[in-house]
């Protein structure tokens, strides 16, 4: 039987904390002291530890690391992508980010209801134009709607970066949905 | 001047191989070797080499890695998803891929312009139905059509790993359309 | 200028209170007094006085009237309309309303971010199948969706206020959306 | 068994009109002599007639009030919304309104069949644009599409009703879709 | 100046009847005496000759050849392409008749708004569910709708002749869409 | 049973080659010498000769006749359509056409996966901008569409030539998937 009905549906050998690897468990450990949880998503990549490295690496950089985005930003970018999916384990989870960052709980219900109904400046509406239209119909981007951004003042590198951020959204998007995946409920209640 | 417009349209700081740290112009000359070329994905993203990190380690053990889907499935995963969403680059590399793999250069024109055409076992035929489904309209996903993959014979286990090989290409191929990379010359004569 | 910008983005010539006739006063007064606050729909409803007798009393008795679905459901249903739709001051709105009457807060961000998420059972999950079906592709509905609902133990009657109720979400969810509607800033906090 | 199958699919409590309340009789009356049928839709609503009610209070309001927009406006609207949504009560009876109230038997078959092949002035395809847009994309709905009623002549107040008349027919199309509600047969050979 | 508005909004080199071929004008003369009009499509066609013989030889045959649907059905699937297409040339010419064929003005207007309302046998409800498919998805559409089709009592042949009219509809649909064809005035009052 | 499962996956009653009329005998003669092979189509359309005369008159004069689009465009038209459409025979086909006329394979693998990702002269780019949506949207086609056509450098009747391909296509590309028609494999191996 399935006893991670609380994490995703599938059944998978997600093992427990005292089994895995040192690290992953000193990783687990942070994320315990700084988050007050472990984010679910990461307990289900446990059952595969190189899938964890690889995943938690690319977004920590994504994420965290240096860039012309700022980590609200990046929240943003991570709640328009998963309103357009409807990833409720996303939507929840930085849903809660963008409230917390902002310290501003309306703009977090924006973001996750539909960011064209928030006042933002024309930068951040161009970023999440973009956002919108990479993941609902990546066939129809061409050289326009780069542009477009450029014109609104991002460089290149931050249309990589910002590339990089919807492209993320719509992996993890599409893995939490089919793996049913659970938020963690301490997401909920953040700064409301 | 952008002087990697055969790489990417995105004017990006991706620097020469002879200044890149040692163990990545180490594994660049492992794909020189093996592939006969270093694909150029892994050129855009060493502009970033913690990004480029991350993605390796994600697209390797995803790809190679220990598990139910047979390498070629795994292709075929890839070049489904990316004709859904029309991305030239993952086409032509991956597409590639399917033809190597299978010996059979139809298969992988099948998978290209509409894997619904192709002569298919209900097991493999499931699973693209489920890669087009989750790539189109993950919002509507339910369990129902989890159930569905595990009627045809797959395991939870399996089932988790597809989602990620889907969710993996939902994000490069809007790296790649975004940043208008282009393939590798070599890809497009491989076992025609 | 428009002073009314907390209510809606059009300029409409909204009344102060005291210069409605007296049986709209006293209708105010009642949602301050039960709700704490005067709805923004109403206010702006306000300018066209028979336009807002028309719509409070579609609202009154579709939401509130005899029926069989509970109070909660047809929320749910409200909320599920808007989700499609994106409407942030319907969401936020109603989205309350859910968490109010069921006391689950996480049952208001499921209807709000994705039924199909939510553990529902039959009865409440074809309700919402329906109104996601009759909201997104009215044209494609057809008497074997209306037996889907017979099937799952809804009379003919309970269809036809339920189809009622979806009916009214979709037009309110277009008037909310056309003028830029802003929820009370009460609703942010109920039940959280 | 269900007597008014020529009204709705659904099995409803529709009354003998003997059996109504006074007023609703001598609105029916009223109906009869102007129109010389009693709208099906009408009937249908006599289940319920608070109901009944509020749905005939808003809808001589939105669609006889004082406004800006012409009766003849009003009623091309109506058609265009249920054109998109495919409804064919509305199309027949708002369709033959078209008609009579133009006198042009085919700009009643344009709006029916797509009124973007109609010659229409600027304003009049401002308008029916947005009610092609509101109406199948709710969600991409921003400031931008009301600034382009504005700049084609419509006041605010203007924008406030037009955007409920696709409110309201988004509402009945869907009702009267979901009911498989009959047109009276009256209407077809109207001015044709 | 285009003397031919009346026809079509391009301005195409369309010759004087009297200065066509013999053949053509006979053709055009019968036309005259059978229908009472030179259909506009024809006229259009007429200025480049061979894309009139290649087109009315198929037409010929598709709607009057020899084969297991009915003139009347092959009508009713004309009709229900061009309104998945919203082509107002069609559905002007062809709902006409629909109505003449059928004598029936009710199953035309069916056809024309939504065919899902018409009350129709097991057999052309499949046809047309076909129809609607493969015109609003054909990447889609696979060996089980065919199967549903032979179920419902077609042979391979009538679904290959099925295949073909859909096909057409979705050719001259376009044509006449792109290039603003108007239909003749005399379809409008036939059998109402 | 059905011995032209290599052609169609239809059932039809195919002639053999020597039981053909004379002239449609030479006609496939002049295939077999001048393409190395009878394209599956044409044996397809064989069982039904008038259908097949109209299909190829027509075929032949807007791929071959006198016009104002090259040889190489038209096929260009085509494979857009039927990426749009994911035909697979015709993406097989009409893929080789462009690379035999071009020289160029990466132009044809451009057209199949997405014509966006081309580097295009404007008015080419126009073309297909067109193509995919006439294809894709025929309902929303206006004359601002046509405008941009002629602003790229069409005359009417160029606009008038292109619409009918992209209509042939469109056609062609549907009787093919729901016949599940097979390309010669002959067209897999040209100018690779």
């Amino acid at each position: 039987m399935n006893q991670n009905k609380n994490v995703v549906a599938l059944d998978l050998p997600i093992p427990e904390i005292k089994d895995m690897p040192e690290d992953t468990q000193k990783y687990f450990q942070i994320c315990q002291e700084k988050l007050g949880m472990i984010p679910n998503v990461l307990t289900a990549y446990s059952q595969n530890l190189k899938q964890l490295e690889g995943f938690t690496r690319l977004y920590n950089e994504l994420m965290l690391g240096e860039g012309e985005l700022s980590k609200l930003e990046r929240e943003m970018v991570a709640v328009v992508v998963s309103s357009e999916n409807k990833c409720y384990y996303c939507l929840v989870a930085h849903g809660a980010a963008v409230r917390v960052l902002s310290g501003d709980s309306e703009l977090g219900e924006h973001m996750v209801m539909n960011y064209r109904s928030a006042r933002l400046d024309t930068r951040q509406r161009a970023m999440l134009d973009f956002a919108s239209h990479l993941t609902r119909s990546p066939a129809t981007v061409t050289e326009e709607h780069i542009q477009a951004l450029r014109d609104a003042g991002l460089s290149d590198r931050a249309i990589w970066d910002l590339s990089n951020l919807i492209g993320f959204y719509n992996m993890s998007n599409r893995v939490a949905i089919a793996s049913d995946m659970q938020p963690n409920p301490e997401y909920h209640s953040q700064t409301r």
